[in-house]
């Protein structure tokens, strides 16, 4: 699947007493833009929880800071999913502002079942719509 | 000024254990539609505070809470600027979903000298934009 | 009962790009405070959902920001139980630093099922305890 | 310097719509540890731009997300000192619940002149601090 691109305004909320945007929202950032991933495949965490059992748990995040964002930006951030196991999956992502690189993370993801807790295999449909 | 409408669409990070958006996030949700009503006329609170030295400062905010808004819920809310002092302006804003209104809210802000604190009048320019 | 008080540490989370504490994240301090007074009492939310079903819903907050709050300061929270209804209480709070004070808060809470989503009253035990 | 243990109450705003703590609030939790591990040593990051110029800004960021952590936790959080360069250092840290190590961090800091913004030493007196 090719890469995602998903853009973010940067408000005040996001911003901290250094001028720049906080390095913890950019955890949230990251998160929007695989929610709208999904959610651009028709695929929402809601519903996979209801009709899977299943849910995206996230077991690693590595996010490199390479320039800060300002008040009023808008930032835009890729998803690449880049590898696809059984129940997991790697995402790696980039937030730029124009050009510019701002951040690289990767997030490593584990597909549960949101009853036992225990590893659960992506669902065929689900497996379909992301190795398109 | 008519009622000005944005989109906005709930994230994990809005939600909490309740399995609703938390009350706080509100807040954030008021002040980004603001700050899009603000843009959408030209105007970016970085650029206020560079051209004229001129912040906005929030004196008093009201909510009331009618209905919860939940995960991947796009609520759409208002901005209304209903009345605008020398150096003041009280803005009533409304969140909804679908046609279901889930909150109210009046802000009260004070227009501030970003130097000395003190009140300062709404430039001439702004208060044209603001009341056209 | 008598004022509860409540210290809270300003960290960079906290603040914004205006070099103060951002409007939204009193409305948290405020709850931390209203959470550790029940709290003091014996009482953990999870723990009166457990037991009696019951859930408080924030129906009403207004908060007046007198002062800003800085990076680094400490604040302090009172909680003030002004009035306590069948099903619903209002609670008066306050921020302050030193003897300054920056913000004064009414919560009106209510005090709901969290099966049926309606008023349930106070149970006695959680009475006795919130007005002895 | 030996390992630093500081406590955080988890309250509904770190909770998400999962029922756990959201994962971006444990970046939150970190940082407020850090910068209490300071605080304990007598550094607080106002007094060392005003007086060095000096910023910490955070370049690389990694979290393993082992177990999750609920509403009223106390989780309590290490800081270890694990490298320490000319202008920056490599901080190891550690969420627990109990016994149980909820996550792990690794947070890679660069000491940088807030002024213009290049790599500055880590002053005498600082370095002392940091490595007693």
């Amino acid at each position: 699947m090719n890469d995602f691109i998903w853009p973010i305004r940067v408000y005040y909320e996001d911003t901290d007493a250094g001028g720049i945007v906080h390095h913890a929202n950019y955890v949230k950032f990251l998160e929007r833009t695989r929610l709208e991933w999904l959610r651009q495949h028709g695929i929402e965490l809601t519903q996979l929880k209801q009709q899977y059992h299943l849910i995206f748990v996230i077991r690693q995040l590595t996010i490199n800071y390479l320039k800060p964002a300002f008040l009023d930006d808008i930032v835009h951030i890729t998803v690449n999913l880049s590898k696809l196991g059984k129940a997991s999956m790697t995402i790696t992502q980039q937030v730029s502002r124009n050009k510019e690189i701002l951040c690289t993370a990767t997030v490593k993801i584990a597909l549960v079942n949101s009853i036992d807790k225990r590893p659960q295999a992506i669902p065929p449909e689900l497996l379909k719509i992301l190795t398109q």
